[in-house]
């Protein structure tokens, strides 16, 4: 599982940053990538990714805004034509699917796969027995979401050994004892899964917002992620105008970070006005307030660690 | 006036090329560009030119495939929040107002400057003292069209020498000979306009072209044209596969050309199929035919030379 970032631009494409897109690699959890958002372009910076479009599982859009979304007719049309046959589900707030449907009718845009979109409002937006994923509106003029991915822990190892020195043999039994189930045995004695698996294996939490101003919703998405990314329109100097255009500071996210007690801080949607040193003033305002941030650039990637409890 | 290509590739962006889009340059002419389709990231390869966005006064849109129009809303947007105030007008087969309206609206994207949007069939799409430009339906299993951009003649410089010795004072009889009108001088004599201006400049006519089957509408279009852009996705061995998929190959390209009596021909829509030494191929297949070819690459600019005559 990490994170690779496809675009890290505020607004407008600029030649050092796109717009936003980042990828959430799942490939060993699912073999599966999920995108959240896509900007223009995105699928030309996927280009110089090892990304495959046909491995894109699901595409998560926070709002939209045009830097968020423009990327989405065209990725989805090169996906067929370069014969992607899954299907695919966009999720994301009202007004996705017209656009989406629209974009791609009056392009005589004919998909090769079963194209889904899922508009939802506020609370759980897809769940199976691996993932969950939660949406909640922040505040950022038109309706924007925050999205919180959730990991389900993963059971222990079944402890062989163990089982072989209580002398249970292999066999159908096994497979209960993995799933944490309870057999009894032919000479009456009852066994507990719970007793022969090792530790479980926590699952990870990422949190991945959309533009947003600083607001209690961040918290509540990121309470103890394993890692946060997190808007960051403007420097420390510059609150004043993070406010009026309904965007965060360094400083917002990291204390947001810090009360939420997320591991790590990852800051994107960087304006165009703050070039090469200037990044490193970013870097350093969030960094005395919560240590372990980092700024994404494009193609910047993250691995997201497993804290085994 | 020149031609500068933003995109020359098909169907899907790759490295190398990008989707269709090609500027012509009016600088002198009338300080202004238009452009001709805009595939996604057209946009973002206007960040590598000296091509102002709010220089963009018109975008003619040959049909409504997405690698020719899934660029159109994020260059609008970002040309407003660059402070574009000039109006600008989208000429394109019936669907581009849709498309453009929809892609703005959902995204809440409010343009700062006048937008028109014209939908046309064949005919005469804008004209003015300057320039006309005529559309013409090809042949692409879609609306998709030809445009055929025709400078208008320029009088000749008025000959003040010539006038002197004929005794004609300075005055406001220079601007009515100077616009090829008659006059008559106090001592009885009538001068002709025509008389006192030196050779007229002819206009120069460009001819691009959208995706297309050879037909004989591509002849009607570039007849005696200055430069004729015409697809060639696929190469002389792939006509049939130009055939099945609506396309034209490098030797119908120049076959057309030849018939057509144009100056020059340019190449481009080139399938990603050819790489590398492939493109020589290309071009000597359409150069057997009509010598003056040339294959054109993402940022290729070609002068559009005026032939006095
Ligand atoms: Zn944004
Ligand atoms: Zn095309």
């Amino acid at each position: 599982m990490d994170l690779l970032f496809l675009g890290t631009g505020a607004g407008m494409p600029a030649k050092a940053r796109n717009v936003t897109s980042v990828a959430l690699r799942l490939l060993e959890e699912r073999q599966a990538v999920w995108l959240f958002d896509c900007g223009e372009a995105t699928q030309h910076q996927i280009l110089h990714t090892s990304i495959k479009p046909r491995k894109i599982e699901k595409i998560f859009i926070t709002h939209m805004h045009g830097d968020h979304i423009y990327g989405l007719p065209g990725l989805l049309g090169s996906r067929s034509f370069q014969g992607g046959e899954e299907p695919i589900v966009i999720y994301g707030p009202p007004g996705i699917k017209d656009y989406v449907e629209v974009s791609l009718k009056l392009s005589y845009t004919h998909l090769k796969y079963p194209l889904e979109i899922v508009e939802f409002e506020d609370g759980t937006v897809f769940e199976d027995s691996q993932f969950k994923v939660e949406a909640k509106r922040l505040s950022h003029g038109v309706p924007s979401y925050g999205y919180r991915i959730t990991e389900k822990d993963l059971l222990g190892m079944l402890m062989v050994d163990k089982l072989k020195e209580a002398g249970v043999q292999p066999g159908p039994l096994y497979k209960k004892l993995k799933d944490g189930e309870s057999v009894t045995l032919e000479d009456g004695r009852t066994l507990h899964g719970q007793d022969f698996l090792g530790a479980p294996k926590k699952g990870r939490v990422v949190t991945i917002l959309g533009d947003t101003r600083t607001c209690p919703q961040v918290e509540e998405l990121a309470a103890n992620a394993d890692l946060l990314v997190h808007e960051s329109t403007f420097g420390k100097d510059d609150e004043q105008l993070a406010y009026e255009y309904f965007h965060s500071s360094t400083t917002q996210a990291a204390r947001a970070a810090l009360n939420a007690g997320v591991k790590k801080l990852i800051l994107t949607h960087i304006s165009a006005r703050y070039q090469n040193e200037d990044q490193h003033t970013l870097l350093s305002e969030a960094s005395a307030i919560f240590p372990n941030t980092s700024v994404a650039e494009d193609f910047s990637c993250f691995e997201v660690e497993r804290h085994d409890s």
